[in-house]
């Protein structure tokens, strides 16, 4: 099954029904399939070949989702721009994935103008309005012009064809582009939709940016089984809250952070949730005392969670609705991560990939055939990343006598923070520029409402001195606002390890001592 | 996901679970896991190339389901071969699959003793015995002998390697063998597993035979969520019940004549299904009347039909538990088969394949993972019956206006009684065999416990005299005994075509008249 062929089945099965809402737009799935149709002949229309790159910045909007799904049945690969990066971060992804076509939202007009210099190989650009419309490159004109028909390029394509570059922040600075089949993201699809017992009855609102895993798979999953997505554009709990009881919504998505405010609110009480059948909340920490909360409030069966990467165009372990509970052995498991997902196969290895024992640390590896093509151009990261059809995450847990995995650090030097991954070399790399600086290192800490914050541990070179403030404002001048620390530690000098270099895991240790859900 | 990999993964998450239960003996996954490997790597011991067919003749017992596993870890195909066809059909299966083992069942061994002769290729005779044990050919005695530890051949395996050759009766007469994938396999497991939302707490007891498609499928749908399959040998209505009742079962799948003996028992209300969730009902006819009977005395919501076979390695279509209503719009659709399964796209064209409008009558067709790769060693029927992807099932059905496929025929020469498939020319060539017959033809008359019973409608020779019980007796001669007629009636000419052909839709039409749900 490739991507085209969901919508065509959702228009046949459920085509006068509301799939998607956004704002006051509602579209039934024969809409929706006629109107990706048009654009996917649009993209035809420009005599793109096939594969090439179509770059999308934009937050939640109904012209994405059709994006998404115009590219697929095109046979072209989609890059969707995280809309909260720096410009030079976006003009890089537009260019190292040398994207052809750049479909952006009104909104962003102005960043575009200013790097439209460093982006030569963009030939063109499609621009979401949301009042007057018109133009040459407006996307709403250009899709009106073409025929609602079925394009003919599906037959052409194969399921292990690539259909999106997703950028991820790496490790080394760098962002990744993640490159994803046809069959990953389907594979990916069935797993969660199966794994949730999605039916057409089934409403989501979809809280996390389309541009972001975490807001992608629950619209695929809705779509797959012709149950409703409701966009959403930011995280404001009480408009959550507000459009839950509305609309009636039986699915949400959230990261921890979002989870905790919303448990938090004062009016939480006051509205009918009723309707609310699961809560995923995943992507990042959550201390363990804010989900038994969440569960004492909402009810312990209502929430999921696991472990996911876009690497995996999605998930690989999953703690099910039915194994949260405050009470009995389930308890015990609840600051796992759960065990394999459907259709994954998942193992925790040592150095020489050999499984651990009970209780000792190794690293989480899956296979299955939602695990990606490997990164875009970067063949050394694919090799390392990418072993004989299986994944090495980077992330280091234990398991227990019944295979439930607990993520106790990261291999790879991140930090997550509100959902978003934050490579601490970047970070580093920035405040080392600082002239008073002479040793740096950047980790996570516990943070209640983002799961992970930045911090900054800094050892000022002797004689010069600089404050807080003046490290967070001069990483601001360098780094998307999200990525700047949000504290800074002096110390005289940072502890090492016996190759001398610094010891960031006993850092981590002094922050994190006595919380139960590392991470 | 090749099939072996599906007991390794139960064994890791669900290892002291019991998931098989046969009489008194009750196998944890692990115990499962291991004897399955014990066999597999047996076959590895025998040196039997990838690919090597092994044939399996057994009614429903632990042992079929371990070699069933066990074959295809060890790369091989597995032939089950039905134990209601006659020696002849036996040997037939076995000689056209090539299969150079066999394992079969005590109660077999007169049966297979006086067709050794007619079977040399097989080279390796394994013999499942319920009492003594021992011997150079003793099922369990080989399998003790080899290693519980996991086999290497899945290495070499590849998800569209074939795993199984399953023959069904073909409308020219002789058994077809369908060929099917790991992926093919997996493909519909995923479907139906879906399909019917399995977890882990569910629990079937397997009523229809593990040879038949009707009875591998719902072991592989329980197995692969760590499931419970409880194994029964027939169809005895009072001992479902006590097992239903006794062990809790929530899933059961039944033929449509089970299904009705079943709602007719008169001690039904004693005993207590509360944990039954679903029982599937497929495979053959069955009156509107007996299922909404079902419905009213079981609960409307508890029911599930759909259309499947062989060549779909299982289902196509499916009418779920919520669509299935006594009352308001849905109830209109209980005479269906419903819409296309998960994974699985359907449509009814007309000879040039092209959609049918709505009430018009066209082939059914069906695409997907689930779609077997052809028929063994048979050329020209794959040609026609596989095109491009799409299996064309010879069914003839309508579509209403929201997408329901409603059958009326069957464009292949079949008789489906008590989910047997029978060819009716398999039939008449041995009715024109009898030397006071004219004409004959055989058609599926309504029964309302088989579904379909089969029908001679004979013609005897000017001066001849034949009773409808000599035709049935003769007919025993060289037939299984479910393929014989179960009544004759006599014309002294049969209705004919302009081409001059017997008239079978005219025949069918006396007998079918009123019917509500024609198939």
């Amino acid at each position: 099954m490739l991507i085209g062929d969901m919508l065509r089945r959702d228009a046949k099965l459920y085509g006068k029904k509301i799939g998607l809402i956004d704002g006051e737009k509602r579209f039934s799935y024969s809409e929706l399939h006629h109107r990706v149709n048009r654009l996917a002949n649009g993209f035809v229309g420009l005599g793109l070949e096939k594969g090439s790159r179509v770059a999308v910045m934009a937050n939640n909007c109904h012209e994405f989702v059709e994006a998404y799904f115009a590219v697929a049945k095109a046979g072209l690969v989609v890059v969707p721009v995280s809309t909260r990066l720096s410009t030079d971060e976006m003009s890089y992804i537009m260019g190292h994935s040398d994207a052809s076509v750049l479909i952006y939202q009104e909104a962003f007009q102005k960043g575009i103008d200013g790097i439209r210099k460093d982006i030569p190989q963009v030939n063109y650009f499609l621009c979401i309005r949301k009042g007057r419309q018109g133009g040459r490159d407006d996307y709403e004109s250009f899709l009106q012009k073409f025929s609602e028909d079925e394009p003919k390029t599906q037959d052409a394509l194969n399921e292990n064809d690539m259909v999106m570059i997703m950028y991820t922040s790496g490790a080394t600075g760098k962002p990744k582009g993640v490159m994803t089949s046809h069959r990953n993201v389907m594979a990916n699809t069935i797993t969660l939709s199966f794994e949730h017992h999605i039916v057409p009855e089934d409403i989501t609102l979809l809280v996390m940016p389309f541009y972001h895993n975490g807001g992608l798979w629950p619209t695929m999953v809705h779509f797959y089984r012709g149950g409703r997505v409701i966009l959403l554009e930011g995280f404001d709990v009480e408009t959550i809250l507000n459009f839950v009881e509305k609309e009636k919504v039986t699915f949400l998505n959230l990261v921890p952070t979002t989870l905790v405010r919303l448990i938090s609110h004062p009016d939480l009480g006051k509205y009918s949730l009723d309707s609310l059948r699961t809560i995923m909340y995943a992507g990042a920490p959550i201390a363990l005392s804010k989900i038994r909360e969440a569960m004492q409030k909402l009810g312990e069966h209502r929430f999921y969670t696991g472990l996911g990467s876009t690497e995996a165009s999605g998930s690989m372990l999953s703690l099910p609705n039915r194994e949260h509970a405050l009470e009995g052995p389930m308890a015990e498991k609840l600051p796992s991560v759960g065990r394999d997902s459907i259709n994954v196969e998942v193992r925790v290895v040592d150095a020489q990939g050999r499984d651990v024992n009970i209780g000792e640390v190794g690293e989480i590896i899956a296979k299955g055939d939602n695990i990606a093509m490997g990164y875009w151009k970067m063949p050394d990261e694919t090799a390392e990343t990418f072993r004989e059809g299986w994944l090495h995450t980077g992330d280091m847990a234990k398991v227990d006598r019944d295979g439930y995995v607990y993520i106790v650090d990261r291999k790879k030097d991140m930090i997550i923070s509100g959902g978003e991954n934050i490579s601490s070399k970047e970070v580093e790399d920035v405040i080392f520029r600082h002239p008073a600086v002479h040793e740096a290192a950047v980790i996570g800490v516990p943070d209640e409402e983002w799961g992970e914050s930045v911090k900054a541990i800094v050892a000022l070179k002797p004689g010069s001195k600089a404050t807080e403030q003046e490290i967070i404002d001069f990483c601001k001048d360098f780094l998307s606002s999200f990525k700047k620390p949000k504290s800074v530690d002096f110390l005289d000098e940072l502890p090492k390890n016996p190759a001398g270099k610094v010891h960031k895991a006993g850092l981590r240790e002094i922050y994190w001592r006595g919380r139960e859900r590392k991470i």
